[in-house]
């Protein structure tokens, strides 16, 4: 398969690079290397879909959020996330619903922290909340058989040494096998789900 | 107590005011009766607050979403959702946090759709995913012992007729069993919680 993976270079991304490049052709994108999107904007990420062609799936393992006390928080915080990591990858599946193959999939990442909150996570768990239950209901409106799923990481081992410390007590897992999450989306036939690795 | 109650004329806050009404004093509220306010403007929320004084709960059962089919939809249909239902909830959390009395609590509205989603239904979806996620996650974080819930309610006997044929199969509940839940968060001692009538 020709798959787009957006946010190649991220700790995720490059788990799922390795893992899903073993017997498909996967297009690097992201924000500053590979095919350079911008997730924000509908333009950007519809001018990507048609520079790379015709694709039978779109992973996105992309998205940015803002981490900080709630008591600190304004709207202004919470529309990073919202305009980013949620409408971003909601980008994804408006411009991907008209382009994509038939029978293709899409691949959205949410996070550990819409089930298990931390501090300082509020906008992170609200955005991964938000793109769970997106997943759940669009999947049943995609049409020619395009279907949609979202994967929901633990902290990556790979991301312990950065983020650790806001996760206490959570045990983080190898990219690896988070990687395997995306691949079961892609190849399985289930769609609307959300595949936990925690 | 004293309770603001945000959304008072629609179904459920009709039903949330006879209920509470019974022995706390609700102050309704809303866009076009009762202490005028828009959820969708933080300044007008603490406004509202500043006017009303100090109060021991707020009680939302506002917010707009759009409903239609998702072939249709752009960021600008699910721009309306996100920033009346979603953030004009997160609003009422952010004034709310500095000016409710110690012990307070905080109740918002999302509803069945982050579960079992319906045709044109997946911004609903999205945002009342939202909703129930950012609940779990502040919950955690608010101060001076103020809670917040989520109330999640099936369609209403009362919407039937108006709404009925988007929620084929889906068994109405009686607006006042859906105003029993808003009464359990304000009265009872849990957070974090999403109180699911259906």
């Amino acid at each position: 398969m020709k798959i787009v993976l957006v946010g190649a270079t991220g700790d995720i991304g490059k788990a799922v690079v390795t893992e899903l490049g073993r017997r498909h052709a996967v297009v690097p994108a992201g924000r500053n290397s590979g095919e350079i999107v911008d997730i924000r904007s509908l333009d950007s990420v519809r001018a990507l879909l048609d520079r790379v062609g015709p694709v039978d799936a779109i992973v996105s393992t992309a998205g940015a959020v803002h981490f900080g006390p709630f008591e600190n928080m304004g709207p202004e915080e919470f529309a990073i996330g919202l305009n980013d990591k949620l409408m971003g990858q909601v980008n994804l599946v408006i411009a991907g619903r008209s382009v994509l193959v038939d029978g293709a999939s899409i691949t959205l990442t949410s996070g550990i922290l819409s089930e298990h909150p931390i501090r300082s996570g509020c906008s992170a768990s609200m955005v991964n909340g938000a793109i769970e239950a997106f997943v759940r209901a669009v999947a049943i409106e995609l049409p020619r058989g395009i279907r949609i799923n979202a994967v929901s990481p633990n902290l990556l081992l790979e991301s312990k040494d950065r983020y650790g410390s806001f996760f206490p007590g959570f045990k983080p897992v190898p990219g690896a096998d988070v990687a395997l999450a995306y691949l079961r989306s892609v190849e399985g036939g289930q769609t609307g789900q959300t595949y936990r690795v925690f």
